[in-house]
């Protein structure tokens, strides 16, 4: 997934921005709608169906045939438009069929997963996606509905899961075969979306850099989340293996039965505290998404030869678009480690982002997963899925942590009656945002006007301490005179 | 090894300094000896070989019933009487029997082994070394001449290895019983003394943060070391693991011979070239004893998911005595790392000391590591054995790097001829001491005078300058007259 084997954008594929978006800067919506232009539902849903049927093979292949095809094929894409909120990310439709090169392949996507990276990417936070216009999407699943030259062990019609290091969250994705691995039986497209990037990334932190053996402790914060219960599943396929994990009261019974041994409400305790009072030693692996002052927490909370892996900075995310204050806080509290003190305490400071590692060092990571899939050893939890229209409704629920497991984005045509709803939801959620902004404004006047009162106050009774203290009124008063005095004495 | 389960200095145990030593602060000789006295060698050597027999159980573990034997009671121990050259570790008597506390033993010591730690105590570079007087020595094997009360796993006569925090230099030593471990059969007293420290830290390291794995590659440092010959042998116990070891040209068969793929000769060669040179992509793992400039090397040289591992700074140590600008150059220089920067590369940075961690916590590596040693897949590399008064020698020979393997103390006395030999040799060191200094200081005055010739050939060149150009020099002359006229106004 290095800029190496990074495909280049689609770039034969010609934007077509519905003119709505085109003619403002402000978007009016946070779930961008195709409208119903006759590029926006083409031909696709008719190619995909034949495709997964594996009838359309000769057709996809061979597209030097059918010229007319080449002109009619069109399908649907996000697009981050710029750096910002939710509606940053737009649907839009892309025309003519995308070129394959040698050991290429094009997949007609089904599902796509979610993750931290696109939150921070939508704020401009994750430099290993390019500039916008771009379509962000580090995985998906779907079906391959051409191959390239020199692709031999991949053809139409294979259900693959698919990873890449952007421009997956689209309806079609041209990647190097060796970016794709073949589905296994019984996965469902949801799952196989949800798999790559937080499996993954659990396996290569626990068992790479974390080194895992029976009996040893891991806390794992945001547990609920996608790399978080991949990481539980993990560390439950070791013996005895303790882990505490984070997320809020609400989500504690899922992830107990899912595996945590010790859930913590990390908004009403202190995790440092209720880790030390089951384990007073520590713990041998601390996975830290957030950065920021819990690396430090983290840090302090490992055991001798315990290991600190570091995959992210979620603290850096405070509000939809970029919040300097949380970014520059995160980032001057972020951790450093001076090697001598590493020695004193026996411990490892690790990183860990598989945006900026090459695919070619995970096919066999890839391929144990797979096989822990299919001995039922790891699946994965879908917490809801959403349409390419409701991706703002999607990294809203993922950004203000509503999800328990992983959130996708099917690439199924929403149906009339749902857009209709849909709008009408979009209304009431930008009613709700303005009232909040107003709410906001609000509280600030009133901060302001509580922060008026108090100065009032301290002045009364600083007046009040002076009336007290007559004689150092006095004195006071007596030495301005005095200077006074002098000062008149030089002008002279 | 940690200061909770480290023993106290064996307290009761009254030192009894030669008188030589007692009167003069300034040392007469850098390999101390103990003088004939009576106490030098009291009834040791006897106790000792009926202790080996096994025969002596019952007298050693009821001191009681012979008070006499107490009275009589002595051992010579190395003493690091004071922070500084190889001269302040001297040669001690200490008098009267150590008390065992329950779950202790009593060792009468074979062999002792050298570490670089042992070289930072003496220049007051090593915190877990108790404050001067102290005796040193953090690994011996030895025979099991009395045990506590609670002590059923060991019985007098066992040959053992001993890993502990301080205190090993010496021929009793009394240690916890968990800080004891039986030798293999065949096993000699050096091999046994070589064995804890090296191997644990090379296990340590490679196989705990390392997670080394076939087909991967390690760069070794002083290759030709302890530390650095046990992780040769043990990355060969991995398949197809490529080492690069560093090391001067002269070591290079012998290291070759015992496992290094590709010996770098650091003194003449960029290290750093020649591992690209082969490994353009670089190494999965460095062992890093050197700290300093040396770290940042090695962490530019590590692949994606690449752990560096700092157990030392080796750099810190030049000359005798502490060298305060290499201390402050190679703390200066120390590595640092920050979070972010390690997710972006996918790597990790451990730190590893054995002195900083609890005994029990590498009793199972101890255990894997003496398997290896039956199984004839680790054997320690003697470079040489020196006697309790040859001790200076000794770290000379390792501080100046000239050792291949390690180096061992025995505690078997030298015998009259050899003593002479070494007070010989001791002279004609002394007398190259003595020269090296006389020439560091001619060198000195010689620079000196250089830098001087060089000033007075400059001011002649720009003498020269001048004469060259004189107008400039009249501009020159007419500024400060003019200065000068300028200040004359203003006074008027």
């Amino acid at each position: 997934m290095s800029g190496e084997d990074a495909p280049a954008q689609q770039q034969n594929a010609e934007e077509q921005k519905p003119q709505q978006q085109q003619q403002d800067g402000e978007p009016k919506s946070e779930s961008p709608k195709t409208e119903n232009k006759p590029e926006a539902t083409p031909a696709e849903p008719v190619a995909a169906a034949a495709a997964a049927s594996g009838e359309a093979a000769a057709a996809a292949a061979a597209p030097a045939d059918k010229p007319a095809e080449e002109d009619t094929f069109s399908y649907r894409a996000l697009v981050l438009t710029g750096y910002g909120g939710y509606d940053k990310v737009k649907l839009q439709v892309k025309k003519g069929k995308p070129a394959l090169k040698s050991g290429e392949v094009m997949v007609r996507v089904k599902a796509c997963g979610l993750n931290f990276a696109d939150l921070m990417a939508r704020q401009g936070l994750y430099d290993r996606l390019p500039s916008p216009p771009v379509t962000p999407g580090m995985e998906c699943s779907g079906i391959i509905e051409a191959v390239g030259e020199d692709v031999t062990d991949r053809k139409v019609g294979d259900k693959v899961l698919v990873l890449n290091r952007s421009g997956l969250w689209q309806e079609v994705a041209v990647v190097p075969i060796s970016h794709t691995f073949p589905m296994p039986e019984g996965m469902s497209f949801e799952e196989a979306a949800a798999l790559p990037v937080n499996y993954i990334t659990a396996y290569m932190m626990l068992f790479d850099f974390g080194h895992l053996r029976p009996n040893q402790s891991v806390l794992i914060h945001m547990a609920a989340g996608g790399v978080g219960i991949a990481a539980t599943q993990l560390c439950k396929t070791v013996k005895d293996v303790t882990i505490f994990g984070t997320a809020s009261a609400s989500k504690h019974e899922v992830i107990s039965e899912g595996g945590v041994t010790h859930p913590i409400d990390y908004r009403t305790r202190d995790y440092v505290e209720e880790v030390r009072k089951i384990n007073p030693k520590g713990v041998d692996i601390v996975l830290d998404p957030l950065g920021g002052s819990d690396t430090h927490k983290g840090y302090n909370l490992l055991k001798p030869m315990g290991k600190l892996i570091s995959y992210g900075a979620a603290n850096m995310l405070s509000g939809q678009k970029k919040n300097l204050f949380a970014v520059a806080k995160t980032w001057y509290q972020q951790f450093s480690i001076h090697t001598l003190s590493l020695c004193q305490s026996n411990r490892a400071v690790c990183g860990f982002h598989l945006g900026y590692l090459d695919t070619e060092l995970v096919i066999d990571v890839m391929n144990s997963l797979l096989e822990l899939y299919q001995e039922g050893k790891i699946k994965p939890r879908i917490d809801s899925t959403y349409h390419l229209e409701q991706v703002g409704d999607a990294m809203r629920r993922m950004q203000e942590r509503g999800n328990i497991g992983k959130i996708i984005l099917t690439t199924e045509p929403m149906k009339e009656e749902a857009k209709k709803e849909e709008a009408k939801k979009d209304e009431k959620e930008k009613k709700e945002d303005k009232k909040k902004e107003e709410k906001k404004k609000e509280d600030k006047k009133k901060d302001e006007a509580k922060k008026e009162e108090k100065k009032e106050e301290k002045k009364k009774e600083e007046a009040k301490k002076d009336e007290k203290k007559p004689e150092e009124k006095k004195v006071e008063e007596k030495k301005v005179e005095e200077k006074k005095e002098e000062a008149k004495k030089e002008e002279n």
